[in-house]
């Protein structure tokens, strides 16, 4: 059995309070020449005076040499087994621009495309259109009249990105993409993958076709695509696994979405990094797990920026002391996955992570927080699940197991 | 797949030996100032040997953050996953006092009891009566006649504390306790919580009542609450599951019931630890996995005594050479789970572990015993269970998977 189910059975209540930092992305390889990775490379004294007093170790947010999506790898980071929630596509994009998902609604992805006068695609970006045109189309699709009982909600992503919810009584989410992912070729129709999924595929395909009535005198965007349907997974929440009562503070939609997934309260998002510490001064009050997210060493590894990424780490630093105040028992700091700068994109490399709690946790001889210090780290590497038990552990929150 | 079930198929006997000893509750945390854990601050040479010429590392006893009970701590000693067989605490009363407990007994810890005017408790503890006034009053409750085809034993445990055990023919073991874990109501009344159980649940519904009209004129303890109710479980044996003949040489009921559940034979306990050497000799013939059981240490934690806890490493050190001879092949020193001496009781921190076998195992850098140089050892850290594979391949015990 996986102990993780142990963790939730002997999980207690208690006043004690856990802040966990995540530095999206924060994981990277060493470099050539100095052999520094950019959070070995920073001044960052504060985390290092955390991974001196605390201990330290490796995850593997998915397993060894898995690449995590950033849903995998927040699922990991909050003490599910990845594997066992998947999350689809569609719910990922509406989650991503923080639309409040209800159990039952079924989500796509749709991208804006451009239909030639034989109907085949000719651009399944529609010319990749700015995010304000998105907008102004969206506008008119939400004037498509729907049958009753039913109510769809037309949401623009970004440029040609945009997420359909179809909400009703009973409706499958089992639906075959209708992007053929290739030009000269129809879209193809709305199907159901199952008897349960009909009634929606009936709905979709009505306003598919009422879509490409509406948008038939646009000269570029002029049809959609769909992928990605799925529905809101039955995750049980954190308070139900772990009995917490937790708060997320976050400034990107997908992480305060992912957050919302499993229950976490959702204060409004700081507007900056600056004002991440007041932020969870306020959350402290009624919650015992904070998670902070911060998206800008991912953005730097995406981008290849090796000084970047030292300038948020240092960044992060200077706010720590601030943000922890006196008002935790336990303090995690660690990634939902790697990006390193070398690859500019999510890697399959454990991260690096520190868990400090005074008294509680085996003071290992790690005294600088970096990934190489973190191979000689007490935690030893252990699958991204394991550090939230960990953490529950040193925070007081798990009864003795067995007699 | 676990790995241990290959392990299971892969197992031969062979004459090689394991000593396998177990300090309880060995594992501990660095102190503030010099860093050291007990076991780094005493002087230990020949267990430091033994890591200088063998290999190291960390072991979980049930996963990462989880505190084991004595039940899963061993458990994952002997090689069992300790969430696949759990051992309910009746079952864990009567192997804690030395009852031979035998399949399809129905095993229940049971508390005197104070009980007012009103039949509501009104001491869960009767005063916590001393263990000679248990004993007197068990003499009486043993008077009690039992339906014919029926046994039930009353076994003192200490002060207010016993087992209850029913033993008969297709006895169900789900009854619900009886103790409702607070004063001022009645003792819940005996209820099967399924079919099977019934006729369990009547027999123990009459000894109850009984118990009352036997006990209604003691001042103190006038009733029984009982709890726990459960019968051994299927545990396939150490022989069964690797051919081993295993024998224990333990002095604490506890530990030696729990090797009695995986079917060790059962030399008589040593009085003291300066007989343990003269009991292993005895024991080595016709044994080749031997279990050595030292109390001590975990005493020592429990009371926060790290002086203590040191001087038991060191008289066991002392031991050692005489313990070990030229009887065994293998040796295995680790603990069943770890007692902080800065926690007084157990926690959830891997447990250190050394593997000797001269030739057969990996000589890691690790040069003294300790929970920090552990943490260099070859072993890594992982599930205690697989510290036994370990030993099984280093006596040769384990043939090659696979061609």
């Amino acid at each position: 059995m996986d102990p993780m189910k142990i963790v939730e059975r002997q999980a207690e209540p208690t006043p004690s309070r856990i802040l966990m930092l995540v530095m999206d992305g924060l994981g990277d390889l060493p470099r050539y020449g100095d052999g520094l990775t950019p959070l070995a490379a920073g001044s960052k004294p504060h985390l290092d005076l955390l991974a001196k007093d605390g201990c330290c170790g490796r995850f593997d947010p998915v397993g060894p040499g898995i690449t995590p999506g950033s849903g995998p790898g927040h699922l990991g980071l909050f003490g599910y087994d990845p594997t066992e929630y998947e999350i689809g596509r569609g719910v990922l994009s509406a989650v991503g621009i923080d639309f409040a998902l209800r159990p039952g609604d079924v989500a796509a992805r749709f991208n804006f495309c451009t239909l030639g006068l034989d109907g085949n695609i000719s651009d399944r970006r529609a010319g990749r259109i700015s995010t304000e045109e998105n907008r102004r189309l969206v506008a008119r699709l939400r004037q498509i009249p729907v049958p009753s009982g039913v109510e769809i909600f037309i949401e623009t992503e970004a440029e040609h990105r945009g997420a359909l919810i179809v909400r009703g009584d009973k409706l499958g989410h089992r639906l075959a993409d209708t992007d053929p992912q290739r030009t000269g070729v129809p879209p193809l129709r709305v199907k159901a993958l199952d008897a349960a999924s009909r009634p929606t595929a009936k709905v979709v395909a009505a306003f598919v076709d009422a879509a490409r009535k509406e948008l038939a005198t646009e000269p570029l965007a002029n049809g959609i695509l769909l992928r990605g349907f799925d529905s809101l997974p039955k995750i049980p929440s954190l308070s139900e696994r772990f009995r917490l009562r937790p708060a997320c503070i976050a400034t990107y939609p997908m992480y305060r979405g992912l957050a919302r997934l499993v229950g976490m309260a959702m204060p409004p998002a700081p507007p900056s990094l600056a004002e991440f510490p007041a932020a969870v001064r306020a959350a402290r009050e009624g919650h015992d797990f904070l998670f902070v997210h911060v998206k800008y060493t991912d953005k730097a590894g995406e981008d290849g920026d090796f000084e970047r990424k030292v300038a948020v780490v240092e960044e992060v630093d200077r706010l720590l002391p601030d943000l922890i105040g006196d008002g935790f028992e336990v303090v995690v700091v660690t990634a939902d996955h790697s990006t390193p700068v070398a690859l500019k994109a999510h890697s399959w490399h454990p991260v690096p992570g520190l868990l400090w709690a005074p008294g509680r946790v085996f003071r290992d001889p790690v005294t600088v927080f970096s990934e190489t210090a973190c191979i000689g780290g007490a935690l030893g590497r252990m699958p991204l699940r394991f550090l939230l038990a960990e953490a529950l552990a040193a925070a007081g929150k798990l009864a003795k197991y067995g007699a």
